[in-house]
């Protein structure tokens, strides 16, 4: 069989991952894990080394994913020697520790967002980094959808002119449910905040991505529902908001709103986001998230173009299917991965395409002071701690 | 010829009707006074008696619509013997004097919206209707539209449930070329405010309408263009908001946003607003006026449904046309001025379909809290004098 | 009052219409009569003199609309001085004599469509015309809904570039209810035919008028519901066609399909048609006919736009409302009615932009291709008798 | 380190394939072998164990997807003891040969679609498949989609009652510009036919997963650019058409359209159906793949519901991503992969969910006669050999 070729996997030419989570949000970056190579020309190959979680599913779940190991313990994960870069796909309580540990290890880090439960954790965890040297990467995926990458191209092409407004909603129908059991997103504690650190967080990375830095914000924020079950047949006290509703005020003049709530019934996965500016307007909705709607220019026959951003000129264009053939909500997880093990591979740092965890300090900064600005009844100026 | 009928108006079954404006809004209250008795079985059927307005245009477009006078002067308006309705759709500034000297002359009066430039010149028109005992009603025309009485009906009915969110958006791009000239609508003494008085005001309005009082607002407002050409070559100081945003919440516990802007690049009629409840979420859309998206209910295929608001059993369905055969912007003209002769007709309010002049008041109410909040940059409860 | 002006409707300036018929399509003719001087500025304005029907409804309807008077009988309004134009809205088989008779006596004609039961008798009605040297106009009122007039200004600006296809789509759910009553439309000898001259008729103007003359037509019909209690309580023989499906071939090497049918449930009026060409693409759809969905041109943010066609520099821009003040249905009618009151007033033809009787004639031999080819299972030439 | 686990991957638990190409569709099936085990519970997991193709790239493109060798002869890839089952995603002139000689050799089969240039080449692989009592399939995988999957439901729980009408539309354009280089789609030897095998095919297999049989066909074909460029300078001769129009009528008595054509600027990969019966509608869009637009029943609230197919009682619901979070365009080739591999297991069918060969050899006939139908200008009956 004079035709064949061999080979074997260069084992120098892998990058040993240690992922923190199993299931919810870390099956996207685990998926991701395997796809990268079959869609970008990497120096260095990801491969999932370990998985740690609690449960025995976490066995079965990393096995499908071709771990080598599980641990019960994210301790061990970041001990183990093979393990080159932790992906923290853990709840928000579980963010600061392990991350810090990891890079105080040598390890660069992707931690999902948002990055802590308050602006001041987030700040220790751009410190650990920061003296570590690592890399460093909070999982703002939705940069990394194609339509918001082209809507960031179009803005900094001057395309939309001068920035008028933003204006942004994440809505989704998770918890109107009065029975919806109480969890660690319920909690204060646990999760820092509610729907502002959960879902209005991406809102303001995407405004910052795209519009530039929250000057000021004003707010209402409301819990709908105070008590929920417990699976042990208790009750929890929800003390974090369902609800936040906000004006947004930018540094370069532009105004809008921000709304993010668990409460909009019928909304599945809703976050949209609409810029205006003086030459043009651009509209993205995630549960559409291959299209991105566009007016610019004047040529007689104006309108919102619906244009779907599959053609080989576009962002992402020609890595995976041909014009048309959409992408789904994960692909996004292997454009950051990429761009992750790319910022490795050059020694460099995951910005400006991807979120820092400077990023991530200053995205909380604008959550901690919608919390404020709800709570308080004024409009609160965003202040980063430099 | 035997089987003729002939037939003369009879001029005991009419309203003279005085129209003071003849373009722009006025041309939709003169049309629909042209077609109220093709599509209403009504009483008396209202006349064009005459038209007032400044210009020579004045005179053909009043022709045009079988007035028989045309003033030059309000005050001759509301003097004519033969008029028992004045229809105001002066700008903003000569919405209270003739307004108060009709009422105090006995004339039923249909103002256009903003009933005042202030809350508190607001409050004189609500005393002087009051005190004639006239039939008054605020030209909140889009309370007519049948997809918002189907929106209404449905939130009556229950169906949304609790509520728990409102947004709305007035957008379009009317003041973004910075050489649209300067007007009355840029000016604070003769308009009373800018994009808030002009567009949020329906946003208010409706969300009264549908979702009951608004208790606080906290907003942010922007010139963008300060200095705009006057048509005589000099130059007018715009002291009026371009842009609004806010945070609006409601006595009973919802929360949302309310955006009005003439910024909005490729934004041509965009009046929109989405409500939540426990239960539903609907969707309104100006630009496509005869639709009505609508999520309730599980029945195993749930999904935001498309209404198409034309049909019989829809509200105002068989009085136009087929299903499917969709009305225009004007035609919640012909509705409105219906439901104000008929309270006519019945000695009675517009209310609670129609909006009275103390609605009128009400909108004018939460439109300097608007105002205010964005000034003071803080929490504005909205406060109604009894 | 020395500013009053007074004048009295100046009967030389008008034009008299007689109107056969007061209900369905008749109600949109009557406004468009009403409303045509307050839209356009016409030398004559036209007022109806006269409405012919049946039912004791057509007195009560036709005063609504200000006529002198009410006939029985269509020989009295073609008989009657004072009129001078006759639109004719009966049924089909009541298009052809009153048409004819009226041309003898020098009225000229708007004539519903489709203009006849069937070719040959179209084909006498525009013998009729000709001879008689009056204005004649067949009603494809969907011509003149300014989206359509829009892809016709880009199909001759040459926008699209060669045509390669045309695709419409008639459909509504007005027959899938069993028990609906059998009426004329379900008869052969007073139709003509079923959905071919209610609705496909439609499409093929339309694609006569966009894309160019039809060549050859093959086609499927059905008659899905056979029998249908009659008012009187028996049962009428539904002997034309429900639905027919189509392929057209046209003469300048574009193909395409062409579908009617009264069988679809959830479809309301859905009038759709998509043109393709070598340089772009036109989508339009009458449940939203405010806007025109266009592809065209390459400058990197490619997609379909969603123009909404009420902006000044459109077809029939600034005659209604501001931009994004949709229209109505019957808006079409006054545009159309224009046209036909310019053609009288110029003494010309309603051509291009109108259907004239040999359009409606031309429009008839493909529908009765289509019929045959439904029959005889194979392509069927289209022939016109010149 | 107590808490870790170990594996290693269990031979016996595997089934090894291998993949006749590797680009172009080959990366759907390659990836889904990659994912198939993160997302079902599958008792033998597949793995690449080579992949065939011709050029150097071929070997880069397997190594990223874990093959153990690549060939550049398929009769070598047919003949390695380490392959249990074949996917051929080779063009279509090579799907006959290889499937043949691989299910002489025992081999499961999943070919690409068409399955065949012809119906007779089409009839000789489903006899050499029935022969040989290998599992087989044609890789119609839009059935796979959770809309379409959902639709099927729908219409099998006879939520839309008796069918009525089936129209559908597959265009794109891949082939409007002139100077797209001449390949072997270009090919009648080749490729058997253009736009038939290749858009419409997937068309015509929906029509009979979702109607029923088609009985017969009437139909336009064209060719309208008929010389291209080849990649060595020459000019080839096209000989299949660019398009295709046609009308196809059911068994059953439902009739419709079906489109297929690569010259519609402006799209990308819309392949669109609409099926109406008495009791409802439902549209799908490959485009927006993740939505269902269905119109049921009667509720007061009536109207097409954009179902966003991801909730966890939709088909495949929970096996991806939470609510809202959508799918791709290749998920599709999962869910197809999960059904032919269970279909090994059970060592059954893929029918009813998949396409069998059988599916193959009848949607070849449907294409024949469309063929035939174009050439000949008749109603052409479709005729299975049984």
């Amino acid at each position: 069989m004079s035709a064949v070729s061999r080979w074997t996997v260069d084992e120098n030419a892998t990058i040993g991952v240690g992922v923190l989570g199993y299931a919810g949000v870390a099956r996207a970056h685990l998926q991701a894990i395997l796809r990268l190579p079959t869609v970008f020309s990497v120096p260095r190959r990801p491969i999932v080394v370990a998985v740690a979680g609690r449960s025995e599913a976490a066995a079965a779940s990393a096995r499908a994913y071709g771990a080598q190991s599980v641990y019960t313990d994210w301790q061990q994960l970041v001990d183990d020697p093979r393990i080159e870069v932790l992906i923290n796909a853990a709840p928000n309580d579980v963010h600061a520790e392990p991350c810090i540990a990891a890079a105080a290890r040598g390890l660069h880090v992707l931690c999902e967002k948002p990055l802590a439960r308050t602006a001041p954790e987030a700040a220790q965890m751009v410190a650990a980094a920061a003296t570590a040297h690592v890399v460093h990467m909070t999982g703002y995926n939705y940069r990394f959808v194609p339509a918001v990458q082209l809507a960031r191209r179009l803005i900094s092409e001057g395309r939309l002119g001068r920035l008028y407004h933003f204006r942004a909603r994440f809505c989704d129908e998770s918890m109107i449910a009065p029975d919806t059991p109480y969890g660690w997103r319920h909690s204060r504690r646990r999760a820092g905040s509610g729907s502002i650190g959960d879902l209005a967080a991406h809102a303001v990375d995407i405004a910052r991505y795209l519009v530039g830095e929250i000057s000021a914000v004003s707010a209402a924020t409301r819990i709908f529902v105070n008590r929920r079950p417990t699976p042990g047949g208790g009750e929890g006290i929800v003390d974090v908001e369902d609800a936040v509703e906000a004006v947004v005020e930018f540094a370069n003049g532009a105004i809008g709103t921000l709304e993010a709530s668990t409460f909009c019934s019928g909304r599945k996965n809703l976050f949209t986001f609409e810029i205006s500016g003086a030459g043009g307007s651009l509209v993205f909705n995630l549960e559409r998230l291959n299209e991105l709607r566009v007016s610019v220019g004047r040529d007689g026959v104006d309108g919102f173009r619906t244009i779907l951003v599959t053609d080989p000129d576009h962002p992402y264009g020609g890595r995976w299917w041909p014009p048309g053939h959409v992408l789904g909500w994960e692909h996004a997880f292997v454009h950051q991965l990429n761009r992750f093990v790319s910022a490795i591979a050059e020694g460099g740092s995951v910005a400006p395409e991807g979120a820092t965890f400077d990023d991530g300090y200053r995205c909380a900064v604008v959550c901690d002071a919608l919390d404020q600005a709800g709570r308080e009844g004024r409009r609160v100026p965003v202040r980063v701690e430099s």
